[in-house]
């Protein structure tokens, strides 16, 4: 049997473990809670007796490589401590990796969980055939993951890939990060709602104000349900985040001239609604888009004033996401795969 | 001796080569005018004279290593062809390197020139002591060079580090790219003259006013030459000049999390009236920024509300380039070293 791994997506709701082994098959996943009210303790209890479970379950049919776990926040690659994590609280500056290595005796790899996703999406998901690629995480903010040359490229303080931190509007709506205008502000489920809110206060928007007054839990997914059934106010919103994402998009293959970039999160089960915008703003904004677009996408580059001709060469690819929430825990758990090497 | 290489600058105005040995020190450097009117074939037999003679004049000293050279325009790495150069008419889907290589057979390598120029400051200049780096180059246009592992980061097309088209106003002035905002707009030495223009036209700007009157190349220069005079228009516009940079900086702080990000070319010497406000931008912009800038940024980090605490680890540095017009130079000279190894 392949050598195994564990993977596990940390998450402020769910804790997700899996085992995973070294072609990439799902052998087991358990789903539990996260009980962040029972504090820190409780949690790592729970997550290594869940671990240790899986492990026990296949010791004799598969050698352990180890436990990769992606986490919700700034992690000091040096020491496994967790920096930052707002939805994580009293976690900051805790060892989190020794503990869980102290108690499982085994390699512990942590990582961001936006680039867990991608390192997922690469491995295994819409990015497996490329050995460079970048993610956007549409979920309640927007996260970002770089692969270069098939790692994740963490930077030299672990903190590259806040994609969801552009500028987009110079002097836009405020961010929690202390800008103004990131594409965070314009492209996650929280900024849907919130544009939907402004619509409503602003005009007369009514379908959208009737779904807020019924929809108990009045969501991004909500908006969209409206958007398809071609209501022009929730239709508009989708638009702007497909813009937000383009011009986001036009500097990412302008900067790294990737051979692709992988929208996720669940704000992208609206792709049909928000990417013809992101199209649109890549043709017009990015020249080397505009050189490097796929035969299809570049027939409708009739439009664009780019100075530079499509050439041959490797194309430029916009996509989905293939994994859905999997991505971060085939992810993580390929983390001690590449550590290993 | 030292192995020698020899790097070529072949700019629109000028044709500059030097021979340069592995530590870095320059041997010889000629200058010729580049004669683009006299057409391609008169321009490459110019160039071709001049490596001949300076590789003549070492050849029993120093063995060649090859010929590296900067082009102003976008280079199909595969096939050593140029695929577009504004500056080079008549150039364009021209085989160059397979035409030097036949004329003084040795290795050609063609690269960007200001991909070229970023490799030079990571060899010998700003970033000498960084594997990763970024450079922006603020001449007559913006133009960008990405160096990652000690490499240039060509990306998948050879593209790559176009940040001069970085959108900063989504509906700003027009950009011959194609877009409306980029970078290019705001930060050129042709962006400052425009703006002192615009600020002419639509207020008494009177010393801008005086200066665009009687000095037959009004230029970036002059209105640098205002601006450390004290005249508010030619200040605001450098304070823009570095808003502009400052937002594109951190965008590229939180993609990337490079250790280091040089400015150079000619409008960076006026790094006194516009890098004030490229900090003003960053602390503001880019949490990651805010979590490492260097303890004398971070003195002045009390206004910014970023979530990240300053942290330990590596700092993020911004500065001015080191080596003037002779980074491209001392680039293209790196060219076939690294093509040897």
């Amino acid at each position: 049997m392949n050598k195994l791994s564990i993977g596990v997506d940390l998450g402020g709701t769910n804790l997700r473990i899996a085992a995973v082994d070294e072609q990439g098959t799902l052998v087991e996943k358990v789903t539990l809670g996260t009980k962040v009210s029972l504090g820190r303790d409780h949690v790592i209890d729970d997550m290594c007796d869940a671990i240790q479970r899986v492990s026990e379950k296949y010791k004799d049919a598969a050698p352990l490589l180890g436990i990769g776990i992606g986490v919700p926040g700034i992690i000091d690659m040096q020491t496994g401590l967790l920096r930052e994590s707002p939805n994580l609280p009293g976690w900051a500056d805790y060892p989190v990796r020794a503990e869980i290595e102290r108690r499982l005796k085994t390699i512990v790899v942590l990582e961001n969980d936006a680039n867990v996703a991608a390192l997922g999406e690469k491995w295994l998901g819409a990015a497996k055939d490329y050995p460079d690629m970048a993610m956007l995480t549409l979920g309640t903010g927007v996260g970002g993951g770089l692969v270069m040359g098939g790692a994740i490229w963490q930077g030299a303080n672990g903190m590259a890939g806040e994609f969801g931190h552009t500028t987009v509007e110079p002097d836009g709506h405020p961010c929690g990060c202390g800008n103004r205008g990131c594409l965070e502000q314009y492209a996650s489920a929280t900024a849907v709602v919130r544009m939907a809110r402004e619509a409503i206060a602003s005009n007369s928007a009514s379908a959208l104000a009737r779904a807020a007054h019924s929809d108990a839990e009045f969501s991004a997914k909500s908006i969209y349900n409206l958007a398809i059934q071609g209501d022009a106010d929730a239709r508009r919103i989708f638009h702007y985040v497909g813009r937000c994402l383009g011009i986001v998009l036009s500097t990412l293959v302008n900067s790294l001239n990737l051979p692709i970039y992988v929208i996720g999160g669940g704000v992208s089960s609206a792709w049909e609604s928000f990417s013809p915008a992101i199209f649109e703003e890549l043709r017009r904004r990015s020249l080397v888009y505009a050189a490097t677009a796929p035969a299809d996408a570049s027939a409708v580059l009739q439009g664009a004033s780019a100075v530079v001709k499509a050439g041959p060469g490797p194309k430029t690819i916009i996509t989905r996401a293939l994994l859905g929430s999997d991505a971060g825990l085939y992810g993580a758990a390929r983390l001690p795969m590449i550590a290993n090497r």
